[in-house]
């Protein structure tokens, strides 16, 4: 009567009993009150807008957003917010899929180290365009933006490491929901709406690994904006989802990640806070080269040598290094991002590793290639992901050491604001010219306070 | 020195020797001749796109479309493209985005039964909002129709039924890949663009099988329509992405899926068309139910008695019956489409199973209820997934039994040309009335023959 079977079902070890984080992160979302945490959290969340807003600014010319919005513009959007440090406007959708781009295109943003978010890209993008087109005020911008990333951190926390190592790149594949969750807090949904506003999201991850090195790294942050901005505008108008999407057998965090730790979201919500585990970049590359960076800048600084007098750069890490930034030969700015070998050699010249040490004629400048050979990277499972161990021995035969347990930039060696503003600076005075950046700077650091937003956008865009 | 290692990082049994199948496919976009297939590979894509519209037709004024039109038009959409059955005309992006919602609402579309894909909704959705836009020939359309469904379900053979299992809507998940090959070849890209397309639509995949019984079941082929789109408009503007991005260790397909068979999309691409195995449903829920309701169909019409004189319905089917249709007491009429106990009871009241016969009050209705209630499923692994074994005892203790090899609609038995109108007809007639309804099917079933679009566009809209 019946035939051999034609598919196979095999049953996942799913479970059943998870958790509904779905309803908790919604109910959080929706009735945690404004301002609703501790001053260093209020200032965590200022200097995560004002170094997210910097890095939107500086790359706003690259091709990556040229190119992205030249696309756009095909569809004809409608002028309803605007692109960081550009005069054009479109609908606050594409803003927020635009901005999102540029934020990360120099791989310049903030890193949640715990998960290697980079949390504000997709929040802080999608918040301030549904900001400026309804008019919202910098006080609600920024309950939203702690709220956006406490749930994409949390939902990190759930899956990482597994779900990274699988190959998604967590940025986007959580920002959606924390997108998501900022733009119904925006609208004023209810804990229901909020609830399918996260579910219409759970539908739409972004991101792979496999894309470093390329335009599409930077898309994902700006698609996660624009997927999170566009379910809960569907969500407002009754578009309904499943109410257990993320927990479900079935759901996402099942779906995409083998580690479920439901506790990442349940416990101390409302008490703790993610964005306060938020770090700054002060290089413009890979987080997990910053040690070796930090060291080969120490060194030069200890040493006072020319590059030519270095005979061998050896640097011992934590695997991860090796695996997210080992190209040996990158080719052009956006592959050195990916390459401990450029990134420790033009340290050691400049001094530094901003946006104009990963130029194209930057990594292929011959006193910069002849270094970059002479790095030799030890792998070493033992040391922990955020140290290493630099040796410089020099032509004469002295080898000279230095261990970094925590690099500058870390929680533990944060940023100050006074970093932070030269950063900024550094990034928008090309873009804005030096009067417009001051002013920029300022709203930023004092978003809280703005009763509206048209002082910041005054001075951040080029429109007049 | 060193700390304890903070994050494991568990290395996947990656293959890093897959062949280059995001190269071939963009390859096969773009260079396999116009109606390079046969006579009856032609016909179908015909049916294919007719079934499809007829889909999107009849679900026009359902809340599911109302809701996502409501938030879409937050952004002010630019009235580019047309909207099947409505007067309202968004941009291309969006109309790809809610005619493929509205094509999957009633779940009455297409199905490749290999993969359980619907590959209309995804492709069909974009390539005729952007055909609109750009004022292409039915010619084009139906190119990309069938070269993008071929990119669709070959990805879906790859990866089925691991990906599947797992839990994502394969439609979606898939759909994106698609929907992009078809936008790249309507928009004349070459293939390393195309590739690009491939591979930013690969960072943005689609759908959770979590969401069935939501509107964001419907959601998925809309999204991935959309997500096609634009991906294609960005790599004709010079946006890059991962040349590998399908095939890579960390590529799309090996992240999603622990299947890949490769040979799936090697083997005799351009030789062998898969829009030539897809099938149309003549009831309007989950493809596996019906072989089901087609064994209450053919018994109602032998036995001719009143379902009171009913004492037990025994359905016997593969346990994948049960898995996605097992909802024992749906409440309304989205959860009566996953519900094989109403399926069954109003399949034998009926005589049918339209989209009538899952209106919220039908499902409702006591004489359904009561015969539901009668209905038993026995699971049976040895059981081929299309068939199945339908008993009914009668209040009088006889038993009468059928099995169903094929169901109707099945590819081997499949839906005729004038039964596929009658379909389109029973859909489109209330919301276009008879007449336009008559022009709009034979321009779906003459659409390589359009010069241009207009009378086509004339005849499925309420424009004037």
């Amino acid at each position: 009567m019946s035939k051999a079977v034609a598919t196979q079902n095999i049953a996942r070890k799913a479970q059943t009993d998870a958790p509904p984080v779905t309803k908790m992160l919604a109910e959080f979302t929706v009735s945690h009150p404004s301002k609703g945490w501790p001053e260093a959290i209020e200032d965590q969340a200022h200097r995560t807008f004002a170094n997210w807003a910097g890095c939107a600014v500086g790359p706003s010319k690259h091709d990556t957003v040229e190119f992205a919005l030249a696309a756009i513009n095909e569809l004809s959007p409608a002028p309803q917010a605007s692109l960081l440090g550009r005069r054009e406007r479109v609908d606050m959708a594409n803003a927020a899929f635009i901005n999102g781009i540029s934020s990360h295109t120099f791989d310049f943003d903030d890193t949640h180290l715990k998960t290697i978010i980079h949390p504000a890209g997709p929040v802080a993008s999608a918040v301030l365009a549904m900001g400026e087109h309804l008019k919202l005020s910098g006080r609600s911008l920024i309950d939203a933006l702690v709220i956006g990333i406490e749930v994409s951190c949390r939902v990190g926390n759930t899956i990482y490491p597994d779900h990274y190592d699988r190959g998604w790149h967590i940025t986007g594949s959580t920002g959606m929901l924390g997108s998501a969750a900022a733009c119904s807090r925006l609208l004023g949904l209810n804990a229901l709406q909020t609830q399918m506003a996260l579910g219409i999201a759970a539908s739409q991850p972004v991101g792979l690994r496999e894309q470093f090195g390329t335009m599409t790294k930077p898309l994902h942050p700006g698609a996660a904006a624009k997927v999170g901005l566009t379910s809960a505008l569907m969500a407002k108008h009754g578009y309904t989802s499943s109410l257990r999407a993320l927990e479900a057998p079935r759901g996402l965090i099942q779906v995409y990640s083998d580690k479920t730790d439901w506790t990442q979201i349940t416990e101390n919500l409302g008490d703790s806070w993610e964005v306060g585990l938020n770090t700054y970049k002060p290089f413009a590359c890979g987080i997990v080269i910053h040690p070796s960076i930090d060291a080969c800048v120490q060194l030069r600084e200890k040493l006072k040598i020319d590059s030519s007098q270095v005979k061998k750069i050896i640097v011992r890490v934590h695997p991860l290094v090796q695996e997210l930034t080992g190209k040996k030969t990158p080719k052009d700015g956006l592959e050195g991002k990916f390459s401990v070998y450029h990134s420790c050699a033009v340290a050691f010249i400049s001094g530094r590793a901003t946006e104009h040490e990963y130029a194209d004629d930057v990594v292929n400048r011959a006193d910069v290639l002849a270094l970059r050979s002479k790095v030799e990277l030890i792998v070493d499972p033992q040391m922990y992901e955020a140290s290493c161990d630099v040796s410089i021995e020099t032509v004469q035969g002295v080898v000279h050491s230095i261990h970094i347990e925590h690099a500058i930039g870390s929680l533990e060696r944060p940023m100050t604001n006074e970093q932070l503003r030269a950063k900024f600076v550094d990034q928008s005075e090309p873009i804005l010219g030096s009067e417009k950046t001051q002013i920029a700077w300022e709203a930023c650091m004092g978003l809280a306070h703005l009763k509206n937003l048209d002082s910041l956008f005054a001075a951040i865009t080029l429109q007049k």
